[in-house]
């Protein structure tokens, strides 16, 4: 088994033991809140990853992520992003029991005489795609989809704005009644809507009450990130995606490290919590002196720089690891993960990239 | 041949007739300027674009993207980024004639003792990479080089910066000046220096001497994006990539399509120019009422707003063209380029994701 500091960099390196503790950890926040877990698998795209995650099916976010998971035995999907007419065909041609989604009553009626299954989005705050639960086209697209609807589908992502785990709860809470009462109004209007499907990382962690939802989807958690660290998704211990990085140069006051846009993303999430690319650490994980970071970003460069008093020295060759701010953006950059397992690496995972 | 709306979105899509008419005016810039041209394919990725770009050989910005475009016939290359001496076997490895970098003298002494050939990085103003000329170590390298030195190369990244096309030549001189000097101390002590390599898109285009260079490199001006044409290294209609992509949801006021960061990067360049992440025009390229742009990105999704007026109506399923900030990182979202030709799709060339 290879040393750490012996992979070739840039590497992303996922650790085991803290994916299968985060992947435990939010089976049994499902099982307690008396929900099914479908694990949206668009953070890690890994077919090992979606084992440790376990659930009733997964959920993906292309297409393309859609066949290379059915190729590998999870056969349960759903799409979970709009789709349009000219992908349905696309989407029958997958070898799954794949479900697609929309907020179109037009699309909706394209979807029903194909013949496939597909859920309704809804908006529950977040202003991206769905309809407001009260908008008479929900029934619309019921209507259209008759035998083939699964459901009604939301996505609380602007708990990711909450200053406070109190603020995600309330987000929640929206996030579960406004699928609720898009499922009641599809009901009320005599259409049967199995299924009621919420999710976001920050809300499965805090949510306080799931009554009248049937599934949890979320994704991030079997990685987590400094951001969801930064709003209180999870603890420090439980980042388990980090990007291993040599350093090509050193200045004074500075070390530029192999890991840039194309490793780590130019991903900007941390910049209410102090900014950055990155937090930098020994290869171990342990802490370095002067808290350094990564402050600047070139397609294959990075900056890394002390947060307070002087950088460690560290010579051209040393190695340092990243952590990101947004472990779906950083984990696409990378076509396999290497893993580990107290330090030794024990394994290599494929992924899809992108 | 398929027409431009019935390809699968998110699509990279690259004008031929544009990246030739790039390619071209390269080439007799280097020729009017009397040094030899080493496109950099850290943009590009692509064996099809290599070809139209011609020059004496390659430069590559990853060891990954050397052993492909040897694999396709590239074999004359520089891996333009430092190296470590752990990565010494790899490179060594690589079927090509493959030059490396570094800006260390124990570094330089593993190289020379590899018997790999190598330039001396030059940090002519950029701050990232690279020896100032009159540090002492340019020469130390050249001693541990020896007879592997091929030269003296340098980046003026900071060109970038430049708020005129006079500072860009400015920085052309500088940057000149300061690959000159290094190779002068370099043949002050009695090595021989043969190679002087300068390069970037900005100060290509705008330097008004090469006096003593051998070599340029530079790379985004095959197809060049938003940030090079904001900064004056190009005309609006010589941008030759753009992401064909669908609205998959329309709300008031915004559209939401599917290309978010993984298609088209969180890269934030044009902060200074007005912001955003792309452009928006119809799918031939003709203006949209409301001049509009992406203005918010999510992984897979990105918000199209109008920057003047209203937004055009963009029904479910519409198609639109986004024109990229940065073209390097969201090239490198795909792995392949939907080559069009007024406005039919003629070929599709692989490309090296990442």
């Amino acid at each position: 088994m290879a040393r750490l500091t012996e992979l070739s960099t840039p590497a992303a390196l996922v650790d085991r033991a803290r994916v299968e503790a985060n992947c435990a950890r939010m089976k049994a926040r499902a099982a307690a809140l008396g929900v099914a877990l479908r694990p949206h698998l668009k953070t890690a795209k890994c077919a090992e990853v979606a084992a440790l995650a376990g659930g009733v099916g997964i959920t993906v976010s292309t297409l393309e992520e859609a066949a290379w998971l059915a190729a590998r035995g999870y056969r349960d999907q759903t799409y979970a992003v709009g789709i349009t007419a000219d992908k349905l065909d696309a989407a029958a041609a997958i070898d799954a029991d794949l479900a697609v989604l929309t907020d179109d009553p037009d699309v909706a009626a394209a979807i029903g005489a194909r013949g496939l299954p597909a859920w309704i989005e809804i908006d529950s705050g977040q202003d991206r795609g769905g309809l407001r639960p009260d908008d008479a086209r929900v029934v619309d697209c019921a209507r259209a989809l008759g035998a083939h609807l699964r459901g009604v589908l939301t996505h609380a992502g602007h708990s990711y704005g909450c200053d406070s785990t109190d603020a995600v709860a309330g987000v929640a809470e929206a996030e579960r009644a406004a699928a609720v009462a898009a499922a009641d109004a599809i009901r009320a209007a005599g259409i049967e809507c199995p299924g009621v499907s919420v999710g976001s990382t920050p809300t499965a962690v805090h949510a306080r009450s799931l009554d009248g939802v049937t599934e949890l989807r979320a994704g991030v958690y079997v990685f987590f990130d400094r951001f969801q660290h930064a709003i209180g998704s999870c603890g420090a211990d439980d980042l388990a995606l980090s990007v291993l990085a040599s350093v090509v140069s050193r200045r004074d006051g500075a070390a530029w490290i192999d890991a840039g846009t194309l490793a780590l993303s130019s991903e900007r999430s941390m910049d209410r919590f102090g900014g950055g690319y990155g937090a930098v650490t020994a290869p171990d994980g342990a802490p370095l002196p002067g808290d350094p970071h990564v402050d600047a970003l070139n397609q294959v460069h990075g900056r890394v720089v002390a947060r307070e008093g002087a950088l460690p020295a560290l010579a051209v060759g040393s190695k340092v690891r990243v952590w990101p701010n947004h472990a779906c953006i950083t984990a696409a950059m990378f076509d396999a993960y290497d893993v580990i397992d107290d330090g030794v690496v024990v394994d290599r995972w494929p992924r899809l990239r992108g």
